[in-house]
């Protein structure tokens, strides 16, 4: 069944000047060569080499592109498989009619991520790999790209079996004493097993512990600005996204209206939501409900909430003020440019353990300040860079935090002199979690679900 | 100075499977090499072979990406130069980084249209080769893919060129008979000039024939929908969108509120004009201003202008008649639905030669007729396919009008029996000005400012 030849599209949608169509599979070859015509059939030249030629519906003997090929032969490819790249001109129709020439010539139409998921399945790749290279395409930071880049070079995955192999050992040596009980002191066997227990269980942790900043480097801080109108909310938007590399994204399937933006703030990718509402009313309240907005809030990792420096705080500040309580909060009393209306003793005290910047927008004042409280709030100050190894991904955090879970329950077996052949039911489920995050012992409908929130033609 | 090394991104810029980054110039394989570590060094691998590496910042070590790299040696490249194309993971973000890396080892960054200059200037396509190379990225339709594609194969260059050496000929026998008058009657020269002028002043009109439709074909047709509110205009949009592939192109530099989106009816492009305006307001004279309406209809290459079955015509219905007099209209009648209340005989007066076509788009009823109406409007009921050598890009079009007037000027003076070195300041002329739709005797400026048009990475 996987050996079927798939095809797609593996450039971006748009204008660009080079459009690839990508074939992998054992057709992959003989499909491209029905479409081709150069100076020698794609067949006959040698693995890993390009060479020039026309595409041609045959049908029709109709030319449809000029294009550079690639042909590259299994196994040394992404997929495993023959893999061939038609280079074409890069515009939207171009790429798309040398696709379906494709389809009309025997492949058939790739399913989102079925590139990579085939080079998971031919073994190229583990599972944690091929989630590493989906967040390489949609890392909105260089520092969120490090740790995918890192996931991809198999890092994780390689830490993820030192630990598996050495639960494997010790449930290997629990068989052992099992089966010639007089070899070995049963208090021995219990010492060895706290010990690669505790191991394992502090690696974990430690690995835990990257899982906060890791999904914050991964998926962004989703953070709402509000405030009264009038406070500055569309000036600090426009600050953030004009000092930093703003990223604009239309959420798919989504009318224009819901818009996302990134900005890059020493690292930290803050995901600003819903900043059509702010740009155009000043006011995402007014324009979204008051229900959706609570929701909004609610949903969100940081709120910054502005307030004005030049007039006295308001019932509805206050009224904001609670609406927040207990999230991740930064105020910043902006327009200090005017003469000062509010009584910041009550801000301080409002604003309790928040932490609280003062700015003039106007005058571009005060933003530095604001962008090292953000950075502080969520990495301390800092990002810690080069060797370390993030967790990011959710669902590997899962795994982990169950795996934390039968493990602890393992140690306290140990601790409570359980019999063994229990305690080794906690260690060997502990390894099957590890194990589903590089993707030994995964269903395969998790399998699908997974490579189907991938781009096309990866 | 053309031999610096040059580097871009050579995709769309978005989410990708892959990402290229493009590097040409004599510089292109050493720069490469000191960012790419693999199993051989770049300068050691045969031209047009692909190699599996890691890209890497020297200074710091920093792994920046994994990719595949294609080396290809001048001169059978796309410029005519060493090339090297550098595969990358398809992020945004991703494919920056190995650029930026590629410029701080010592390539410049390209300007929009630079690497199709390279082919230009070093002679691999001509000018108009390298416009039609454009036109084919921005294609919105088959036909219009087909005539840029014809473009690019050098179809309208070989009869340029086969025009120009008629012309050619022509001046070189007058030279002759200059030189060595004795040799022949000047009966003899008018006869054979008359003939090669005639022959050069017929196909160039038998080119500007086609220039309409190909114009049409490359750019689209300027669309505008008008009518009352409530008349079924957003329905009618919806409605072409919805049976037709929609292209929605953004117009860089301006705001997302100008939004154009393209359709294909039968081969011919409708580029719809402020769609944003028509599906928001139903109404584009109250959003966008009597005078901007005014100047929009102005522009348009086609009005659909729709009426309301169900109600009387009302004195705007007839002031819009009287706004788009002498323009391409197509009347439409929408709402058949409903029972009749609109005059038809005083529709069909005011319609006078428009096409009339009536519609019920609430059942999808009258849709087939329109297009078909509108094909007819522009094409006589189809596009004439197959081997037609379209000119469709505007400079061509200019330079051929003035290539018409300066051969008839020609062709005018032999009739008035002028002096045939008088004659021969025309017939030169018209070599000239046809050597410009193919680059040679063409400023420099214009060259840069063609080429500026181009997207970038091409």
């Amino acid at each position: 069944m996987q050996s079927d030849t798939i095809a797609a599209i593996s450039t971006a949608l748009g204008e660009g000047a080079i459009g690839i169509v990508r074939l992998s599979g054992e057709e992959a070859i003989s499909i491209a060569d029905k479409m081709y015509k150069g100076k020698d059939a794609l067949a006959e030249v040698a693995s890993h080499s390009i060479v020039y030629g026309h595409i041609i519906d045959r049908t029709t003997e109709e030319l449809i592109e000029e294009a550079m090929v690639s042909v590259m032969r299994a196994p040394r490819t992404f997929t495993r498989e023959d893999v061939v790249e038609i280079n074409c001109h890069g515009g939207l129709l171009s790429v798309n009619r040398v696709l379906q020439l494709a389809l009309k010539n025997g492949a058939r139409l790739a399913e989102p991520g079925e590139f990579t998921k085939r080079a998971f399945l031919n073994g190229r790749i583990d599972l944690s790999q091929a989630e590493g290279v989906m967040d390489l395409i949609r890392a909105k930071t260089d520092q969120a790209m490090n740790v995918a880049l890192k996931q991809v070079e198999g890092r994780l995955s390689t830490k993820v079996q030192v630990l598996r192999q050495a639960l494997l050992e010790t449930v290997a040596h629990v068989e052992v004493n099992i089966d010639y009980p007089e070899y070995d002191a049963e208090t021995m066997t219990h010492a060895l097993l706290r010990e690669k227990a505790e191991f394992v269980k502090n690696e974990i942790d430690k690995l835990l512990r990257t899982a906060a900043q890791g999904k914050i480097l991964r998926e962004g801080l989703s953070t709402v600005i509000i405030g009264r109108p009038n406070v500055g909310k569309s000036s600090l938007l426009n600050s953030l996204v004009h000092e930093n590399k703003a990223i604009v994204t239309d959420i798919p399937g989504t009318t224009r209206d819901v818009i996302e933006e990134y900005v890059n703030v020493r690292g930290v990718p803050l995901r600003l939501v819903d900043t059509a509402g702010i740009r155009e009313t000043e006011d995402i309240v007014e324009r979204i409900g008051v229900e959706r907005s609570r929701q909004v809030l609610k949903e969100a990792d940081l709120i910054l909430l502005v307030l004005n420096y030049g007039e006295e705080l308001s019932p509805e500040d206050r009224a904001l003020f609670e609406a927040v309580a207990g999230m991740n909060v930064i105020v910043i009393v902006n327009k200090t440019d005017l003469p000062r209306k509010i009584n910041m003793e009550e801000v301080r005290e409002l604003a309790e353990k928040e932490q609280l910047v003062t700015t003039s927008l106007l005058h571009d004042e005060g933003v530095d300040q604001l962008e090292q409280a953000i950075a502080e709030l969520f990495f301390g100050g800092g990002i810690e860079s080069g060797d370390m190894t993030y967790v990011s991904n959710s669902r590997h955090i899962a795994l982990l935090e169950q795996a934390k879970a039968t493990i602890t329950d393992a140690l306290d077996g140990i601790e409570a002199d359980v019999p063994i052949d229990i305690v080794q039911i906690d260690i060997t489920r502990t390894w099957e979690l590890l194990g589903e995050i590089i993707g030994e012992s995964v269903q395969e409908s998790l399998i699908d679900q997974l490579f189907s929130q991938f781009c096309l033609g990866k």
